[in-house]
């Protein structure tokens, strides 16, 4: 069976498993302490960051954006990019801002601060770095809802990976009870139905020791 | 004819423009002075950076991997990113290594602090930033070499959108006099190579005013 490394609140492993789950592939994780930089794990990716993809002949791929592409290739069935190559690049466009410009302004800072300095043992949070985040995520769920609100599902009428990133990252920070669902009303109607498939149900499910989810957390009627 | 937006020391509009350049497309450049956030600019491109594609049809692409991904599936003569899913995910690979982890820890860093803060008037550069992207550069020429040293190119046989992704990179802080080629033997023979082929040729042509590249930047034989 394929083996995912990972880690509990990575918002780039969450999406391939998602993406691995819509397409109905088995397989086992392992959790990778990546700051321990394993030597048999940098072997498997040199850039030393989860997610990486063990498929069973023993190829690994790394890179979350590489190992999505290689699961649409490998499993294409149901496609999960689009069909023409415009709607591709829609989707991949918005797989995009939200693994770099959400990361980046949103979810990479609420991880640092709020899971990362508690596990390498760096000291309190920084507030400043929070309120920005925190700051910043209105933008976003404002443009996740412009984008609900003129098409059935984020990159177009079929669910995409644009969607599964999206949710990849707010499932991370709605664990840590940072999203506000209350002033995003069609984000939030998404979302909900992202939580109600059952390629969302093992995200759902997660229990961090020492890190305990908001009640809403699971609840698709949250 | 497209137009591609962009900068002139943008990583990533040389990588977009070396793709168009080795599948013989035509396009025109237009300068995209992104800090401005031109209304226009931003219906194109939410995200507000460049490079932004421009089909002849009026198809705005943005992000610079989608784009590639676009041009691979519209222009697929020459392919760039490999013909089985496994070169393929090895190329993609490479390319994010390029693009995030080099662009993080070297090229960015020094884009910000020698490029932008003169344009944006930021005053002078902060040194200790650029020490740490000129003690970066090496583990990355290190890798470059050792790719070269094992294939005929980084991803394998062929020529690809990682070689390509790289010599981008590379070649704005070429311009910027901060690559230490002396020290990488393959690296420099590899960057030798793309900086013979014709679709690099604009890139070494490149002149930005009031930012004078050293004389060894346009030599293929440097």
């Amino acid at each position: 069976m394929r083996t995912l490394f990972h880690l509990w609140l990575d918002p780039f492993s969450r999406k391939v498993r998602v993406v691995l789950a819509e397409k109905n592939l088995d397989f086992k994780l392992t959790v990778e302490q990546v700051w321990d930089r394993r030597t048999d794990f940098l072997t498997l990716n040199p850039a030393g960051d989860v997610p990486v993809l063990v498929e069973e002949d023993g190829t690994a791929l790394s890179d979350s954006a590489a190992i999505c592409e290689f699961l649409e290739e490998t499993a294409p069935d149901p496609g999960l990019i689009g069909k023409t190559p415009g709607e591709r690049a829609e989707t991949r466009r918005l797989v995009s801002w939200f693994d770099r410009k959400f990361y980046e302004e949103v979810s990479e800072c609420l991880i640092a601060e709020k899971v990362m300095r508690r596990i390498l043992g760096q000291g309190a949070p920084d507030s400043r770095v929070i309120r920005a985040a925190l700051a910043n995520i209105h933008t976003h769920l404002d443009y996740i809802s412009h984008l609900a609100d003129h098409r059935h599902w984020l990159a177009g009428e079929e669910l995409s990976l644009a969607d599964i990133a999206a949710a990849a990252h707010l499932s991370v920070v709605d664990y840590l009870g940072d999203v506000p669902w209350a002033d995003h009303e069609s984000a939030k109607h998404w979302y909900a139905r992202i939580k109600s498939r059952p390629s969302f149900r093992a995200i759902l499910a997660d229990s961090i020791p020492g890190l305990t989810a908001p009640k809403h957390y699971a609840n698709p009627d949250f």
